[in-house]
């Protein structure tokens, strides 16, 4: 199959190889002993057919109390792994990602307190969900509130070399749910290979997401990813590195945002009073429950480390575009 | 005098009020105990001259040897305080950006390690420094690197209520030493007010800076910083927010960035992973020496938080963008 190229990719391609989100083709554990679903030469371009990160537990009609009986057990179905030739330990695998298109639909979910999942456990005992009609490049909250999409896979990693079945939710040197919401079609990601054939696998794909992806899930959506890999030997690196076009506005070029800062001696700290002091102003100002302003921080919220070497205090900044909502801030 | 707005300012205004950077009008301490430099009304504007941020003792012939020497005394003097009339302890002081004017130069330094300073303290056993030449909108670096900049008060803040003199280094609640980058002319800022009158103080201007300020300087320079001030009784809020227009990056559109990610299971590891990471890619890939390298993150490299949900590992991005090297990147 030949095609142009999307928006932002440097050039037109032709798909080699095919991988659907059929059995054979998911593991939901990094582990360096399985068998490669594909084998790639250096050069040929893939599209991954990826499963959501509950492995449809999820869908349409799910409500939050539903959110209870979800099993983590599938969490993430990766499609994977895919041997590459001629990739050894030591050297890059260099990940262009062509092509990223969701399936019409998506969700944000978060989770009871107890579960300590989330940067704010300790604020919502109740679990929430927001079912996202995802119309092309944007998906429509509450409110009349559009947050616009830029899909990118929040699982993009090669196997490590550590024996074993290893969980997904953490990254790792290798790569994995890294959640780097720039990692968009036009993007080059380079990942660390550890093993033989580097064992690439992805999945857990967002429609959009803000970068501290707060609530624990972006707009989580079965997705397709087109990517070219080429071997790289003449790199080294020691964790995962991109180059990339951004967006990094939602209209990308400068606009207006509403900003909260987070002030701690603990930079972890910082970054939850952002947050908090974001859906604050979300709840007081732009008429969201508590639960919806933390799914549409999770959703288009940015954190940003304006300093951490005014000690003992830093500064972390939770920006908002304005863009996103249907009319101006009123009373501030 | 009546002029023109800048570029992002809402409208023309008269400067009410001028407060020079001689020594009656700097302090270097917040203490709510100093008297008043100036009394304003509701909705005055005043324009600060403001010293930087070592208070005279670089200039442009400043060696890295002569660092050795800066005395922490003097550092912040600080231009103020304004006691603005009706503002009340629980009030939120309303303070509008509206012109940032540097003098033509400024400078980046890094202290040696055994001083603590810096986010990489550990990594630079000797002191350097960079004299920037700040023509317009543009600083010069080595090797042809040009910095765009986008000056801004690295300190504004109200005095704190706890009695006493406070070092400016932290920032606080009420503000101060906040660093947030897009604190730029046509931003507002919110204060919270602590004590009667504000006492609102600004200095320790930046020509530029990354977010995360990482080698403990900005591009530190004397400067004039305009703003409006109005009383807010009708907001209450935490913590300092603001509203602005960015830049978000040097071209005010999406552009192409280099990044580098730091995975650790601690925050601030993270952090000075991502940014060591790109210090590396810089000597690498650009040609800087490793301190140079420093100094470039410190001044135009962005600290994101990628994501602090994936338990037990975060993820922070550090990104470069492409657009101020002369050359495209070669060779990766």
């Amino acid at each position: 199959m030949s095609q142009e190229a999307p928006d932002g990719a440097a050039d037109s391609y032709t798909v080699d190889h095919h991988l659907s989100d059929a059995d054979r083709n998911i593991h939901a554990a990094w582990d360096n002993s399985l068998e490669p679903t594909l084998t790639v030469e250096d050069g040929d371009v893939v599209r991954f057919e990826c499963r959501d990160a509950v492995d449809g537990q999820i869908d349409v009609e799910t409500t939050a109390e539903d959110v209870m009986d979800v099993s983590f057990d599938p969490v993430h179905p990766l499609t994977g792994p895919v041997y590459v030739e001629g990739a050894e330990p030591g050297d890059v695998l260099e990940v262009e990602l062509l092509d990223l298109q969701h399936k019409g639909w998506g969700y944000n979910v978060y989770f009871p307190g107890e579960m300590g999942l989330g940067l704010l456990p300790e604020d919502f005992d109740e679990p929430g969900i927001h079912v996202w009609d995802l119309q092309g490049d944007v998906g429509r909250f509450v409110n009349g509130i559009e947050v616009p999409l830029d899909p990118f896979p929040g699982v993009i990693g090669n196997a490590p070399a550590e024996p074993g079945a290893h969980d997904t939710l953490p990254p790792r040197s290798v790569g994995g749910n890294m959640d780097v919401k720039h990692m968009t079609a036009g993007s080059t990601v380079y990942l660390p290979v550890e093993v033989e054939g580097a064992l690439f696998s992805t999945g857990d794909c967002h429609a959009a997401q803000g970068d501290g992806e707060v609530c624990v899930t972006g707009i989580e959506a079965p997705m397709f990813v087109t990517a070219r890999f080429s071997v790289r030997s003449d790199l080294s690196i020691e964790q995962p590195q991109l180059a990339t076009n951004g967006p990094f506005t939602p209209t990308g070029a400068d606009e207006r945002m509403y900003a909260t800062t987070g002030i701690d001696s603990d930079l972890m700290e910082a970054t939850k009073k952002a947050t908090r002091h974001m859906i604050t102003h979300l709840h007081e100002h732009r008429g969201l429950t508590r639960g919806e302003a933390y799914i549409l921080c999770s959703a288009a919220m940015d954190l940003k480390i304006s300093e951490v070497v005014d000690a003992p205090n830093w500064t972390v900044t939770a920006y908002i575009p304005e863009s996103i909502f249907p009319n101006d801030l009123s009373g501030i």
